[in-house]
């Protein structure tokens, strides 16, 4: 017999929605099987919810079911879809690319759209308005049952999509911000590798800021002066600036989406003095 | 032996008030046995919230106990109630009728004056100004446990909520916002069966708005124009108004409450170039 | 066999930061053995954590792990600790004070500095900036499944953290704002046994606000007016400065911190006309 999985949500459609999706997945799951990751994401942001996901659903155990509703074209030509990947984990959502890096990650994934037909746990035929409630989250309740995604739709091709890739060359870098976070902090693609060994100043640019020596720091507590930007290694991996007791996002004036830039001193070539003026 | 049942909970206390009422309910339930709905309700509003939770609760499975608190009048004379329904599911919470359209949805309710010294299951009274934690929470979990209601109270006759009916006379339909969604969508309760087979115009007002033709589509994705507003039928099964990538409740100004009507253009009475200026 | 434990997690680092603790948690714990208590917390504000976290986990059941992240410190100086308290709770975060009124309130804490090499769940070494993630989610799994905190770690003295003691001399008393709630309400740490009986006003002082007599209610319906202050007493057992249908925060533009000032007339001193004028 089939062991039963957890499900977890990740959404933009806040807490009533996902409610209902929670009362469908109820009426097949037993306790504490759907887990809430999060319901705030911003609104069909569809790049940004899918770095998150793949950062926040790459961690759960092989074999969970993560459905994905942020889904700006529902009801419309994008298929509905499950993506069955190699470690027996399964993804459920629209096939807008949300759930394309985390399905690359995983690895192996095989895609199927769903077909209402075959979903049908009820005799309502799914909203043209909330197929999360509809079709995935029932879906998902099969599918963590134990049902094969192949009986529940077609293979198809699933949409790609391809974050940002940074790009580095000589002494500058260049990537753009994928998330800003609660307080502020702004998530970027450069790989946290990029940074030079601490400490010491690093020209950065941020959206259509002026260049700026910004402090490299490991934690937030070492950032030297508050109020003020500085860079450090995210969580994610990757480069994070970071405003002490503020908001880079804030200081800087901008969102998801905007490139930053990261420019070393070559070595030795000049006076220390004059390149950090 | 009665079989556990789920415990949901559908609050506008925010989460560290509704954290106080799981500390309360775990100590008689399992893991997983508390489901969090809603605790960012807006403040008071039992109407909207007396609509929300009929949506969302009615489609957990039977014999579930849904508490609900949206009480302004905690700790005065409204009564504290349970009440049971035809299914087997409970509802728990103030009797100010944000229960009454679910317990009329699940049918054959059977309501009950919550009595304190019945619920007691600690030695310490209930506050005056959070009975959700100290009575709705020991109450809902005794329930969830197999307790009957008649053995925690006495009977009552709950206050009915009557949600606002829509009227239609001839060419014209008038209803008002229950809900606005975490996008500014705003949620009527004018049945999406009066909006006209797409595609095509119909003539809206929406709080003291001019009259304005709007698209009718029937996803998001078909709404026409960006930022302006068009109807559909939201996933309550009634018409929603919604502006793509905006806010209808900002186009509009409005909130819930806020009347919306609809005119059709009498067929072939008049030509359409007019009509539709 | 030790019985597997709750796991609570109360956090300001928001949604999406909290759901890659709970893909920790769960590739150790069962179905629904992590609860959410709070992700929205004011950021960084260790001492009202600290006063809401103690309110809330001392409901819990004994042997519950509790774990808090309001870590402006993170990889910093602070310890990563456990403490393991009388009744056999753990609480689990940075040594900054956020978990000691807790610990007090239980009794009998003895702390541990999480040795990350001993908690070492993976090769993967914690990040700088997100212990929550890397330390403090694989620890308190261990601990719900029976570890002795002991074995993570080595015994330390953990960080106090008073909570502001009220004072009283004479007719006048003096407080603070400890937490402002969902609804703006100011709760105190000025006992709600020092108000006197009711009905009657009691002269008050928020902030740097005038002297003001304010109506002295049980409940919130009580309250004679709308949009004026008041004071009732808290469900945390202390003195609340509530606006009925509106925020006290806000009337008196106050946050946590702010000084709160009650003033008794002396009895038959003076003639009341003049007192409350």
């Amino acid at each position: 017999m089939a062991r039963r999985r957890l499900v977890t949500l990740t959404t933009d459609i806040g807490s009533v929605y996902a409610a209902q999706m929670k009362a469908v997945l109820y009426r097949f799951l037993g306790p504490g099987e759907v887990v809430d990751l999060a319901h705030d994401l911003p609104r069909h942001a569809i790049r940004e919810a899918a770095f998150l996901l793949r950062q926040i659903a790459s961690g759960f155990p092989a074999g969970t079911v993560h459905v994905a509703v942020i889904d700006p074209g529902v009801g419309g030509r994008r298929a509905p879809i499950a993506i069955r990947c190699a470690d027996g984990s399964t993804l459920v959502g629209p096939d807008n690319g949300v759930l394309a890096p985390l399905a690359e990650r995983l690895g192996g994934p095989k895609a199927y759209r769903l077909d209402p037909e075959r979903v049908a746990t009820s005799s309502v035929p799914p909203s043209a308005t909330f197929e999360g409630r509809d079709l995935f989250a029932p879906a998902a309740a099969l599918l963590a049952r134990g049902k094969d995604p192949r009986d529940l739709g077609t293979p198809l091709a699933f949409q790609r999509l391809d974050l940002p890739v940074p790009t580095r060359t000589g002494s500058m870098a260049r990537g753009e911000v994928l998330h800003v976070d609660r307080f502020g902090n702004l998530i970027t693609n450069l790989p946290a590798g990029w940074l030079p060994p601490r400490p010491g100043r690093v020209r950065t640019r941020v959206g259509r800021s002026q260049w700026r020596p910004l402090a490299r720091a490991r934690t937030y507590e070492e950032i030297p002066t508050r109020r003020e930007p500085a860079v450090l290694g995210s969580s994610f991996g990757t480069v994070e600036v970071s405003v002490r007791e503020g908001s880079a996002a804030e200081w800087y004036g901008v969102t998801s989406g905007a490139p930053v830039e990261l420019a070393w001193t070559p070595r030795r070539s000049r006076p220390r003095s004059k390149e950090r003026k």
